[in-house]
């Protein structure tokens, strides 16, 4: 096991309805130095990709991503989720819909701050039925730019979004794949990298 | 001025209606670098205070929190809103009224990680009324910790919220204070600290 797991394994809840509560150490709680950690491996597994831009959403991910971004000297821009879209000027926008809250939400970036010159690294904290992940990549393609990779920490390898993903050919890497869960016990199981 | 307001003058937007953009480094596209001289600030300005968790609210707080959150060793704990309570167990809650949205949130942080041990830092990216910081501060205090200080990107002078909080006698820095703003030919005056 690697860190993330052994601490998914220590620190991880699992809930009836394969819901798994990480949220004493990343995403309500947010350990530091455990980000640390992920930001070298991911900088470990996208060696030579030429990132410029990391491109995360609202509101979890970004701790992670502004952490991960120091390895790879870029800065971070966050899409919003919005009902109605309230920024001004011109910006990308995609339809996504929510696994947690059952509702449709649109994700939108500045057109200001994505173009065809970046080389994007998209970075989230789960990866369950991916249409979150959908969304950012549509919009890095609506403007113009490259998906150099994806870097996620806690993949639901149980659910399509990832295995879609890589069909597509995308550089795609979860620091942790969880094949199956069980409430009763507790037990997680990881995927062999 | 300092590296702040330095930054604010030459890439902040001033709109009418007392509005001021800094989306391209602060709250839509991250400056990582600009967090970290922000983070060795606020390290200077609290270097006495027995800070062990820095307390934030979604989502444009977290980012500039979680680089903040490496000078100070601490972990980071984002307060979340909502609409209608949605986190399982037992939480702390307050009513928060948004400025920019006009509308009434809940403001809520889950009880497992706030507790009387805490020393907090709070931080945030805008001060202009405080709703936002009274809710934090309710919820620190509900919990039985303490507010050893309050780190502010930009504080708007010429609203209440400042003045309010450093009369209630908590030790705030805003590392840019904005007194007035003048949409029509773009200048920034800031006060003297």
């Amino acid at each position: 096991m690697n860190f993330l797991e052994e601490r998914i394994q220590k620190d991880g809840i699992v809930k009836e309805g394969n819901v798994l509560k990480v949220d004493s150490f990343l995403n309500h709680q947010m350990d530091i130095s455990l980000f640390e950690k992920m930001g070298e491996e991911f900088k470990r597994r996208f060696a030579n990709a030429p990132i410029n831009k990391i491109l995360t959403i609202e509101a979890s991910g970004i701790g992670i991503a502004c952490i991960v971004a120091k390895y790879f000297d870029a800065p971070v821009v966050f899409a919003k989720k919005s009902k109605s879209i309230n920024i001004d000027g011109e910006m990308y926008v995609a339809e996504v819909e929510s696994f947690t809250h059952k509702c449709k939400n649109q994700v939108i970036v500045s057109k200001k701050f994505l173009g065809p010159d970046d080389h994007v690294l998209i970075i989230d904290d789960f990866l369950a039925n991916g249409c979150a992940l959908q969304g950012l990549i549509s919009i890095v393609s609506n403007a113009g730019g490259t998906v150099e990779g994806i870097g996620i920490a806690i993949e639901k390898g149980f659910q399509s979004g990832g295995r879609t993903i890589r069909n597509l050919g995308y550089h795609l890497e979860s620091l942790a794949i969880v094949d199956s869960m069980d409430a009763e016990n507790g037990t997680i199981t990881f995927r062999e990298q």
